[in-house]
Parts: C-alpha cells; sequence; structure tokens
C-alpha cells in the first residue's frame, strides 16, 4: 500500500503537447497521474479544452484551478500585446512573469496534500531559451526552496528538459500521445494560426521528427 | 524617476497585525505600496474586510486575487477539521501546504511586471515553529529561486522574521498601526474566539508588550 501512495504524481497539464508527453511518460513510468490544468485569463482558452480531453484520453485524474493575474504585460492573457507572426528572440512578448512558478507552487500544495511522491513538468531547451521559469538552474533551486518550505517529500522531475522539438515529438509517439487533442496555438481560434511562436515550432519539430500532425492533418 | 521606481514595494496583506505592521513599516521606509491580499477560501474571511481597511488606512493600493485550493486538509479551509480551542504542538492544523509559497509566487510576477524593488512579507519567529514556509532557510531558498526564475531585481524582505509578537506589537504602536482594524482569529465569527492558536498568541503578545488591544477592548 505503502508504495502505491509513494508512486503517485502531480503532472502541470497545459494541454500543449510537452505536458501531454510528460503525462504520458509518467503514466508509463507507473505513476497514478493528478493533473493539475490551470484557467489563469489566457487568450488561448482552448487549451483548457484539450488539456481536459488529453486527460480524460489518458484516463488520469484532473482539477482545473482559476487563478487570477490582475496585472497585465503579456500577451498571453493581455489582448492589447499583439501576439507577433514572426518569431522572437529573447524573452517573447508571451512570457508571463512568475506563470511556472506559480503553477508549481500550487503543484507543492496539492503533492504534500495528497502524498505524492512526484511533481513533472514539461519544461524544455526551447523554452528556457526566453523564459527564465523554465530553465535548469531554477528548477535545481525551485527543488531546494520546495524542500526548505514543505513538509512533503517529492522530487520535481523534468524530463523533457534537455530534449528539442523534434526529440519531444517521437518520444511521443512512441508513447501513443494523442497529438491531435493538443492545443499549442498562443491564439485560440478555430485553426492554428500557424504563425505565431508555438506554431512555428510545433511545425519545425513535426517536420524535422518526420512525424504527422494529426491536429492539422 | 528610477530611483522612485525602485522604491515600490509589494506587501502581502492578510488583515492580521503582523503583515498590518509590516505594511506600516514599508511605508515609512518610503515605499510605495501596492498591497496583495488573497481570498483562497479562507474560512475566516473576515480577515480580507480586515486587509481592505488596513490598506485604505495606509493609503495604499490593494488587490484582491482569489484563488482556488479545491484540495482541503487544513483547518483554514476545511469545515470538517476544527480549530482546536487549546494550543497545538509541532504543525498546527491550520497549516496549509505552499500557502505562502503560493502567496509569495504571485508577489513576484506581480513585482516584476511593475518593476518594484522589494517584496514585503510578515512571517516571524513564532510562525516558523509551525510552518515550515516561515523559516529563515525557506526565505533564503525561495529568494534564490526567484533570482534564477525571474527578470526582475526584488529583495524579499522579511523584517519581523526575528521579533515575536510583542515585538511586533510595539513596533506596530510605533507606527500607529490601527490594531483595531486587524484581525487575527481563525474563526471568522463577530468576536475573536479568545481560544484559538491565533487569539492566544495576539493576546499573550498584547499583555507581555503592555498595549491594550483595541480591536477587543
Amino acid at each position: 500500500m505503502k508504495s502505491k501512495i509513494a508512486r503517485q504524481a502531480v503532472v502541470l497539464l497545459s494541454g500543449g503537447l510537452d505536458s501531454a508527453t510528460v503525462l504520458y511518460l509518467a503514466k508509463r513510468r507507473g505513476y497514478l497521474c493528478h493533473c493539475l490544468i490551470f484557467d489563469y485569463g489566457q487568450l488561448h482558452k482552448k487549451e483548457i479544452a484539450s488539456a481536459i480531453k488529453i486527460a480524460k484520453a489518458c484516463a488520469a485524474a484532473y482539477k482545473v484551478l482559476k487563478i487570477d493575474f490582475p496585472w497585465k504585460g503579456s500577451a498571453l492573457i493581455d489582448k492589447k500585446i499583439k501576439v507577433p507572426s514572426k518569431i522572437s528572440r529573447g524573452v517573447p512578448v508571451t512570457y508571463l512573469p512568475g506563470r511556472n512558478i506559480i503553477f508549481l507552487s500550487f503543484a507543492l500544495s496539492f503533492a504534500e496534500t495528497i502524498k505524492a511522491g512526484a511533481i513533472f513538468i514539461g519544461a524544455h531547451a526551447q523554452d528556457y531559451s526566453g523564459y527564465p521559469d523554465c530553465r535548469p538552474e531554477f528548477l535545481k533551486a525551485f527543488s531546494k526552496m520546495a524542500k526548505s518550505g514543505t513538509l512533503g517529500k517529492f522530487n520535481i522531475l523534468a524530463p523533457l528538459l534537455h530534449k528539442n522539438k523534434s526529440q519531444i515529438i517521437l518520444l511521443g509517439k512512441k508513447l501513443k500521445v494523442p497529438f491531435n487533442l493538443t492545443w499549442s496555438c498562443y491564439r485560440g481560434q478555430i485553426l492554428p494560426c500557424r504563425k505565431c511562436d508555438s506554431c512555428y515550432y510545433r511545425a519545425k519539430g513535426f517536420k524535422e521528427a518526420g512525424v504527422i500532425d494529426t491536429l492539422i492533418k
């Protein structure tokens, strides 16, 4: 019974293909997965519905958490800031300060409460070129902080950290991730815009991996 | 202009006398204060109204953030867990895993967005006997994590960290904190219950400081 409890995991699930792959990987590793999905006022709300579909497809438990970001300043939550139609350099306008820190903090609270032994996050190499809260040194510092600020015992796992998009797609394919259910586009329209950073890297990743993107085909 | 921006602070304001004292202290130190007040489903909702009154009395800006804790397990948010009427040893049943971590994470996001140079929290000596997310080593680890996970430059300040309740009350008196507006009781009734941990330490603190508690007198 004890080992069963230790094999519970909290998985941060956004609805994109990275976190979907992480969920399927955690399940493959034998974890009983509890997904956390955040409704934080993102303009591409569509990803929430995608996340729910993915959790269901993976037969994982999930909770949708509604949180407030009453300050603006990121294209993810602020209509006045346009999502650019060409690839950004440096920190993208979609950067929302503290987003992953907040998500991981809720995951800590949940994991400690249900005595889950692991927290999974889909941060990876391509992200941390622009987002500080995806960098390996951040995740290390967060783990250390979690050890002193909680009474829980858990590992924070980012199994995609050193992978690029095509490697993630190949892993996802192997794990039978339903790519058709995932959503990456920062613009929450009926179809992916195919112009934003997120669409660009997704298309490039599928092309490099030689895999068909079942979302758009 | 630059120095004026750097003198902005985000203050975590709960409605209790510790964070009220910290707010008045930050203002005295010349910071333009932006208070964050959390509506997280606490059963003693009354503290939210108190926090708003305190922010107004201090002429500070404030935001009330509504966040979800759909998991239970703490007497602060779970009606099924009774707030004990005698002093607890060890970790109190009012401990809510990750609460300060989440609050501070939102403060990071806000501070980075408005370019505030400081974040104030009212954690102190008495708290960290029971709550892991009030300990000095936690705050140190959190600051380090914040440096690697954000692009902001701010100090996380806990000026009450090594003070006990009576010392905080004496400081609050000096700063003219309106104690009558503060709320400490974990039970959100019309009057403080005078039995819970929080009421006990408040009464003891006022007695030791030789100060009259204007909330109940």
